[in-house]
């Protein structure tokens, strides 16, 4: 019989926690013009691409899926079948620095053939803020956090309870899926419809 | 100069804040027993192997990159590294249903070579369940949801807002995040220590 | 200064000119008249799905690549914006054995959706094979390889110059890329039009 | 009925021809103290990661899960749990122009780092060559192609037969399996030994 390590999980509870304030501060933060920007980009394009290193190009891979469902036709940069990209496309890229040197090297190679990039990214002013057609900015430590829970709750040092990208990768998450519910409204999309395009072969 | 979409983006702002209050509703209903017993799996494994089907198979990398940041022996089933699972090895199952049917083929087998199975899954009474050592339960619907924000602001029908697996990946990828917040405590690791590990070549 | 291996090379080059032979042998036991049949599937489907395991999973995608250069729609089984198969899509499966058990049961699901299933294996009487639409049979062992430059240079014992699946692996490789040119001289493709669709951000 | 494409496929026989004839012209032309040291580089790394574009990384995985199978410590670069690299490990770079710009940007950082880097290239004086610690040279056209079969049976054009890079990328499979079969006669390992080590969970 394994011994169970001595913890009472309080760390663990207050990662959730934290997540769960610094997701609802970063919903009363978005600019909600550039998001309607992003919006209209990705409705008008011919083929959308996305793409981002580690952890952001998982993300990246989660959102292409489900715009899949909803009928766009979308790749994933890397991938096996994905074609070239035209000067009507659209190129999302996922970089909380805005730094990844591979993704912002084909972030320049994307404006070069004359396609709209869009950066999600927490840093405006970053390499990749700079190139991109439109920015949907993921803000980092938020006063919801910074004021309330964490002040209360942590004393403090907290980055061991969401290490490196953490925060930003999920706040993403969470933020393209919500971009994928407004895309349902606004095309009248059904749960069936998406559940109809989803990969049988799994 | 395109059109902007007509829209306040209240779906999306919605579907943030039911994320939020969703995440906090599972961090109150974990089973804290069954999340330790997982622990003690992970820190007792020779070494760790994560599996998903779709998006959940994404989650699944992402945990597994921040166990390998953490410096546990940690692969992917289906990367091309992956090598055979060995009886003294945990495997990491991750499925909404527990019914997804490769992944519980693969769980079959983990159990047949005497090897751990932990699932990470809304479904207890599953194949998956059924076959697993561990289960560490995501609650589907929780009370938070359903008898807090989304009564009062969704009136009803809000599945267009979290379609099909969503709600499950999200909450998962922020469990598993918080678990390595735990391990991190356990193992007293330092952010440089993770970095050190990350890699450079992306 | 690093010590080199004492070895002269020899079971290098007997592998790779074991794969030589073997290649002219395959290329002369092929079934013309299957091959006719993939070829007809191919340019009929409306989509063409790619699977396999392992390395063979690494050949599908491989012929994916190309097929996506030619222009055809297509989509790796497992990549993250695969969607649904339909009953007037073919599905190429890639299993030396025939056997492989995840991609026999994508096989039967493919069969029950009604889509074309196309194997390319070295066993006819495999689950794969009984179930599939069209064979491309890949023969194992050829009279080429076996009355020839093995028994003349070998002696007996050479698995260990090709162990594995690895004549499987680099045959079908060879042969679906032969595939490649033939579609190449009956849609009259030039190298450019190949290239205009390569992808850029690589 | 569907109709047969009116074929009597030379040219995909003339195209598997050709491989099985380049094939045997390039191990013709290998360098074997470039091999060598190849050979005792990777036999003496602390860990080896492999690296390509495209279908050269394709190549790259298929060259990966081998010295996985024979024991090496190994990893590829965009793969989920790939670690660091460090000052005594080796990178495997795999690209027949040498100018892939991904991968010669990562060939830097490898050096900088202080790893050894080997290069699979057709292109000695390419970036990619001229930072190599160590090249494999895999020729592009050879003596064989060039004054044997092809003068002989496909009198001038013959890219159609073997597109883009697809000459290149074959052979180089062909090359590093030829490698494998080395490491197995130097280690002596068995087939049973690889065996041992591979996935069961596919």
């Amino acid at each position: 019989m394994r011994e169970l390590p001595k913890t009472d999980c309080n760390n663990l509870l207050s990662s959730m926690e934290l997540m769960s304030k610094h997701i609802h501060g970063v919903a009363n933060e978005l600019e909600v013009d550039n998001i309607k920007k992003m919006l209209a980009d990705l409705l008008n394009a011919n083929c959308i691409f996305v793409m981002g290193a580690g952890r952001s190009g998982l993300v990246a891979k989660a959102f292409a899926m489900r715009l899949m469902h909803l009928g766009f036709s979308v790749y994933v940069v890397g991938e096996s079948t994905t074609p070239a990209v035209k000067d009507n496309d659209v190129v999302v890229a996922i970089s909380g620095s805005g730094e990844t040197r591979s993704i912002s090297d084909l972030g320049k190679i994307t404006k070069e053939i004359g396609a709209t990039l869009i950066t999600v990214t927490s840093n405006r002013e970053s390499t990749l803020g700079k190139l991109s057609n439109t920015i949907a900015l993921i803000p980092g430590r938020t006063k919801e956090d910074a004021g309330g829970y964490l002040e209360r709750h942590m004393r403090g040092e907290y980055s061991h309870l969401t290490p490196l990208g953490t925060s930003f990768e999920i706040t993403t998450l969470v933020f393209l899926d919500a971009i994928i519910a407004e895309l349902i409204s606004i095309t009248g999309a059904s749960e069936d419809d998406l559940k109809s395009r989803h990969t049988i072969l799994e």
